[in-house]
């Protein structure tokens, strides 16, 4: 079966501020040495996957001059614009209408487009297992990753230990459960049972569809009128009154939470959300001093510190524990304790109407 | 007796980097809020005790611009210019004998231009004081500070409780001793025999070039050769031929640890030398949270820093006891106990010959 991979990369992320802003958000940013966009490096890996050609990104209307210069080689007909933000079940359903009138039955790699992979080979293992597990029936696959601390800002997934299957390696969906507090988090990784949810989805086309129109009847309708203006010259006007009319719904529950058939796959390919600041000194080589440093920086008596200077001179003197990140028009200088405050910066920004700076 | 005052404005000071830079340092900076440079503060503290005309600025050739600028009121002849560094012997030679030519006598009043008074009218006090000495005789009289802590970076004036004089508050100088290490620093704290050398002078033209007669006579012997030049055509062909000539020598070195009849003046005025970025929050009030905030500033959970903004927003988020400078091409950021480590960054720049940045 012809295997195609959807890329979500309409996320606006604020946590890479002042780096990511409003129209230059993560999944456009390079975040490690290498120089290669988050989103770049997402469609490479799943080359040994799926060809290029395959390859469909769904994104902001905003962002569709981001995705063709960072993406050159991607046929510019497989960039879906969302005319507007409706979350990731209409987002989805769209790549699964698209697909579904291209290839009428085929393979979706449902996948983030901002997330960081140290392993690519386990990672391709990893999908091409859950490919064979979604063939049979309309099984929908989620890949789940095995915890190793107790994260209190991801979702998580129950799952059971017997499966009908008789796949090792493949467990059922008992339930999707939200972002737990921390005692919460203890006992679901002490239990065993729980992994964290990653938002990658392995499915047919004609699996996740059907499960929308059982569970999400009035978007699916919306997707049919849509599937049946591809390639037509009405298709941009049908396109956007349908979306402008979906009601902003996630896949998880919209989907997920309520479908049947649902198999997790536990990830242990070195998956890392790179949620924030935090995450560039875990996925970049640190120097002798604990430092990640990047421009034209000098450190003196500094430590632990992650310093993205831009085209001014860095200097830091005596300083620990410490982000600092440099761009045109704003430095932010933050404790590594602190990223998660970075969004008070953003909403202080808002509240006094300075949004060229978001 | 005609008092006129002679500003030492030649110094390079590296400790307000990036602010202060060779071609601008500290003495043309505003560290204040109210914009006023420290030379202009050190102008117009004088102003109730010495006209316009009678206050002369002995720098570098370089900044005579700067000193232009930063003080159009004061005469352009007023304006001395070494033409090379010397240290301060030579310096407050030249102005001693440029004004011996202009006036054959008068009261010369010699100050730093980078000094903060807190109390100018207590500070005016005590220069009228050390006038009234050193009106007598050739007396030499030098304005001690009365240490509050054991201060390892100044130097240190070691003062007899007795004096000949019968001036209440006026003390013979027994020695000069040189920056001590801290336990000596203590020693001299408790004894209560000691003061910080301020670097301030008040003596009598004649005073001050009879003792560089006897004390520095190479020196002296070019100082007439200047003297006579002054106001003819060849001033300063003159001047740059005797001033290269001069060996680099301090006043304090070169004279004051020689001389006779040396009198000292404990201020209580509310010195402050200013003597790194530790001294901003000094000097200027500070908001509830203890920082000291300048320029288009965004502070998060942020506490008892300095940040000094230029051109663009700074987002300060979980930061504690931190100093922030930005200019246009370099930012400092900076631990507040490592403020002496920043003449560090200086040197790895000049090794890296980028003198531009220094």
């Amino acid at each position: 079966m012809k295997i195609t991979a959807v890329i979500m990369a309409g996320g606006r992320g604020e946590r890479f501020w002042p780096k990511s802003r409003n129209g230059y958000p993560k999944q456009f940013l390079s975040l490690t040495k290498d120089g290669e966009t988050m989103i770049q490096k997402t469609v490479k890996r799943l080359l040994p996957l799926v060809q290029m050609e395959d390859v469909f990104v769904v994104t902001n209307v905003n962002y569709a001059r981001l995705v063709k210069e960072q993406l050159p080689r991607l046929p510019e007909e497989n960039i879906l614009l969302e005319p507007c933000s409706r979350n990731t079940a209409p987002c989805i359903g769209l790549a699964a209408a698209v697909i579904r009138k291209k290839y009428q039955e085929a393979m979706m790699l449902v996948l983030p487009s901002d997330h960081l992979i140290r392993y690519e080979d386990m990672y391709a293992d990893t999908l091409r297992q859950a490919v064979s597990v979604a063939e049979k029936d309309a099984n929908l696959v989620t890949i789940g990753i095995t915890p190793t601390y107790p994260e209190t800002g991801y979702g998580y997934i129950r799952f059971e230990r017997d499966t009908d299957l008789g796949m090792p390696g493949v467990y059922r969906v008992e339930r999707f459960v939200e972002k737990p507090d921390m005692d919460t988090a203890k006992e679901y990784l002490a239990s065993h049972r729980y992994l964290w949810n990653s938002g990658m989805f392995v499915w047919k086309a004609s699996s996740i569809l059907s499960n929308l129109e059982k569970l999400m009847p009035d978007i699916y309708e919306g997707l049919q009128r849509i599937e049946a203006a591809v390639d037509t010259a009405e298709y941009e006007n049908v396109l956007t009154k349908e979306y402008q009319a979906f009601r902003s719904e996630s896949i998880d529950f919209g989907v997920m939470e309520k479908a049947d058939k649902i198999y997790t796959i536990p990830g242990s390919f070195g998956w890392d959300d790179v949620g924030n600041w935090l995450a560039v000194e875990r996925i970049n080589p640190t120097n002798e001093y604990g430092n990640y440093i990047e421009g034209d920086v000098i450190t003196i008596g500094t430590e632990r510190s992650t310093i993205c200077g831009g085209k001014r001179l860095i200097a830091a003197v005596g300083v620990e524990d410490i982000i600092v990140v440099d761009t045109d028009d704003a430095l932010l200088i933050c404790a590594k304790d602190s990223t998660q405050d970075v969004k008070k910066v953003i909403e202080n920004l808002k509240i006094c109407n300075r949004s060229q700076l978001v």
